[in-house]
């Protein structure tokens, strides 16, 4: 397993996400990873990768964003023995939070994490993961309040890039930004 | 580290479990977990203890409530190298999905699994897990759902088992519990 994946185990990968049309609503083409995570074969292969990435980058969090980001986040945590984080929708999480807005097609939405996620460690390194980075609004929401906690934002990861969207070079004004697959 | 935790390491996971007072509402205690997940030695003790116990159960599946359990589930997929899947709130899952309606104190609300979720494969060994029973009535619509696919529900796992609300005996009518704290 190298650093970078090549191209037969990004076809496993792109092979194992199933596409669901018109969904949530009609025209849009839905990239399904459940179909990813019940293959167990994709899925260790993507987390095999994941840890061979970050097992330099001497991390002491993970991140994930609500709920997707959850899956792999935790899953990488794991693997590397260090702490995970959620940041969560509006309203979940219990403690005192910090609050950042964000623009939808229609409206806006809010993400949130506690005040004291990292310990309040300002030197803690801190990756943040996602599943799919579409035009970027939630990432960039997330990766603002990682650095308002005044950690370290070492990188954000995503496992699908979709290109046109263009969500990524909104996040890279944040932080670096790393995409397994871009679609 | 044995199948069953020693006192002290259920103090370790205990003691890393922040209480919340008045969260979601006046009068209710919540149990924050996010003070175990980013507590690197209470969270690799907790997936030591998951690992150690279901390496021995031959599992092919973890299946994970919608959100936390997505957490504890998706590391214990990863570790036993099998698939995993999330049980979701309704109108998440983008695939043909098999719906199951449970009561809350007012109203209704309905979980969700891909009724391919499991591959279509009958003889498939399916834990699911969650961080918290309480009344049980998402756990046992959940495990009503595992069962509705024709696999097979081997266990229902929690970290945290409220006894007085007695929810574990509930979810009992459906498949063995395990519940690694009962508080």
């Amino acid at each position: 397993m190298s650093i970078v994946l090549s191209e037969s185990e990004k076809k496993i990968i792109i092979d194992s996400i199933r596409d669901i049309k018109d969904f949530p609503k009609p025209g849009i083409v839905f990239k399904d990873i459940t179909t990813l995570l019940n293959n167990k074969e994709a899925f260790a292969l993507l987390m095999n990768h994941l840890e061979e990435r970050y097992r330099s980058y001497d991390l002491d969090y993970v991140a994930g964003i609500d709920s997707r980001g959850f899956i792999f986040g935790a899953a990488l945590a794991d693997r590397l023995g260090i702490g995970f984080v959620p940041v969560r929708k509006k309203g979940k999480l219990p403690g005192t939070t910090i609050c950042e807005k964000y623009e939808l097609e229609y409206g806006f939405d809010e993400v949130e994490i506690h005040i004291d996620a990292f310990n309040n460690n300002h030197e803690a390194r801190v990756l943040l993961i996602d599943d799919l980075i579409a035009t970027g609004g939630t990432a960039v929401a997330a990766s603002k309040l990682v650095c308002d906690t005044k950690s370290k934002l070492v990188e954000v990861c995503f496992l699908l890039n979709l290109e046109f969207l263009k969500g990524k070079q909104r996040v890279e004004e944040v932080a670096p930004v790393y995409s397994i697959l871009d679609i």
